[in-house]
């Protein structure tokens, strides 16, 4: 069962503020509309924060880690002690989100969902103990229900931290060796198309092995057919530890009013989840990157995004999203420093 | 005659820098190629800059504007004034150029090479004098030979300050109403295209107005279709000074080594003519915006040019390029700061 805190109505946009912004774009010296996406951010933004000018200090970034039982079936181009070395890599500061969070001020967070090594030693992590990674789902339920309702509640409770810690924009990042393939089988199932269509390289498959990775899907949809009645119960069986906690944390963040800035695909896949175990919640979604796996077209036209950036990107980690922070952060900018017509004594349009 | 200083060789790149860094990239941890267009980006500067590991620190901007005899045929959105009003309002920091240097530190100078209004009491620009705009190119060559000359050196001339200064990144931005025909009526010459194909609204024309520019073109380009012979004579005949000086920019940063980042529609005219007089410099360039402008993909095309962002922006300015700045400054510090696989001991691909 869906725990009933996911499906509470996400918060009104301040359709006032908006507007205010609206209007005050089209005093500001361009010609209207010649910022393009950069002013629809500002107009968003201001919607969201419920005043005209926006601002856009305090980004918070979340990093959801777990294993994944599916790995089993040999469906990923790393071995599985990479999400627990990852995990490592992230607290130690080398890795790509560690790397862009400090140069862009934000703070990020670790938190281990589930790993199959003990990491509980490591320190700067919030160690949750799931368990030692999902379960296969080629076979069972990748989750328990208790271990779904933990993972949702993981995410929720760190939108309240950063909450607390006055955030702007909510950034969750994921790692976990096998979860395109976990993503991949949800989003068949979200979006009734076959793994042939979305299966893609991951972190870097080659044919035979994408090949391989969809027989499984395949394989792994066939098993439970009959339990995928909902969009909860596709996370419980397919999804993954830091799946469910990126749901939770989007979920929470709409009805609490904090805007969220969606990585690639794994975490669209989340947000697609989100949006349909509680519709409404994706007005409150920014999207940072169009990923280079293929399956995430499908993903962003279902809902219905248009990403600020597409470089090729296919890492994962929130690296797309946090690649994105400056956009919105000039897009505020522009949208209180630039002079109006009035001020600036410019002509208007003719 | 094209000016002999022009033609000069471009510097090359530093090919072993260059294998320095993608042998760099390769080992740190992530999946090979997983950070897309960012590990290409800091590759490049590595290249430009002799170094492994480039930076991205001093990015010198500098905004040529000029009036267009052109605009007589009433083909701009904004009257022909709009331009010096913009020229007072980047001096004063009410431009969104100007808001986006301040909030990206980066240097920022207003060249005016010379406009309808006199302009020489604004402080802060520099005033060039080289005529009250370019000449109604409907009917005469838009520049005589001196003053193509002294805006391709005026180019130059920046650049050279730009060195001075030890800039890292040279942008060139370009304000003057009636450009975007300028630049549309060059473009169909060297690219061999009709200007039904490549004229757009600009800041901003309605329907009418775009078939209107369209026909404005047609009978421009019948008119010195016997003179239209090289590279140099479409920017002479059908050029403005703000265009002429980017080319001269252009090729002058090449010779020098000095990496540009191209913005919009009218500065990537700039840049293929400046590849087109003197092949080769277009190596040295990089591409911060796919303009809104419709022409402005078939002058990429050309250019086998990738750029950065797709925002729909269609402002000039250098504005494009600028938003692009922080992905040069993220993929640098990429680079240099994330932990490599032996570093972090993580495992490689299986």
């Amino acid at each position: 069962m869906i725990p009933d805190w996911l499906t509470l109505p996400s918060r009104p946009l301040d359709e006032v503020a908006r507007l205010a912004a609206r209007q005050r774009q089209a005093q500001l010296t361009k010609p209207p509309g010649s910022l393009g996406q950069l002013e629809e951010l500002a107009c968003f933004l201001a919607a969201a924060q419920g005043r005209e000018r926006p601002h856009m200090k305090q980004v918070w970034i979340s990093i959801f880690a777990g294993d994944h039982g599916i790995t089993a079936e040999n469906i990923s181009a790393f071995p599985q002690a990479v999400t627990g070395e990852m995990i490592k890599n992230f607290a130690r500061g080398g890795a790509a989100i560690s790397v862009l969070a400090r140069t862009l001020g934000a703070s990020l967070e670790v938190i281990d969902l589930g790993t199959v090594q003990n990491l509980t030693q490591v320190p700067g992590v919030h160690h949750l103990g799931l368990g030692p990674g999902t379960a296969n789902f080629l076979y069972e339920p990748a989750m328990t229900e208790a271990q779904c309702h933990a993972a949702l509640g993981a995410g929720r409770d760190r939108v309240e931290a950063a909450l607390q810690a006055s955030a702007d924009l909510f950034i969750g990042g994921e790692m976990g060796i096998g979860n395109t393939t976990s993503a991949t089988a949800m989003a068949c199932v979200l979006l009734d198309l076959p793994p042939q269509q979305l299966a893609g390289p991951g972190t870097g498959l080659a044919t035979a092995g994408v090949s391989h990775k969809i027989e499984i899907i395949a394989q792994s949809l066939l098993k439970h057919e009959r339990a995928l009645t909902s969009p909860y119960a596709i996370l419980k069986y397919l999804g993954g530890f830091e799946i469910a906690a990126l749901t939770g944390a989007y979920c929470t963040a709409a009805q609490r009013g904090l805007p969220v800035l969606v990585d690639g695909f794994i975490s669209s896949v989340a947000a697609l989840a989100a949006e349909r175990m509680n519709p409404g919640v994706a007005r409150w979604f920014l999207y940072g990157h169009r990923s280079a796996e293929p399956g995430h077209q499908a993903i962003l036209e279902a809902l219905d995004a248009r990403p600020l950036l597409s470089l090729g990107l296919r890492l994962g980690e929130g690296s797309g999203a946090a690649s994105a922070i400056p956009l919105l952060r000039l897009a505020c900018a522009l949208h209180e420093g630039m002079a109006t017509f009035a001020e600036a004594a410019v002509s208007e349009k003719l």
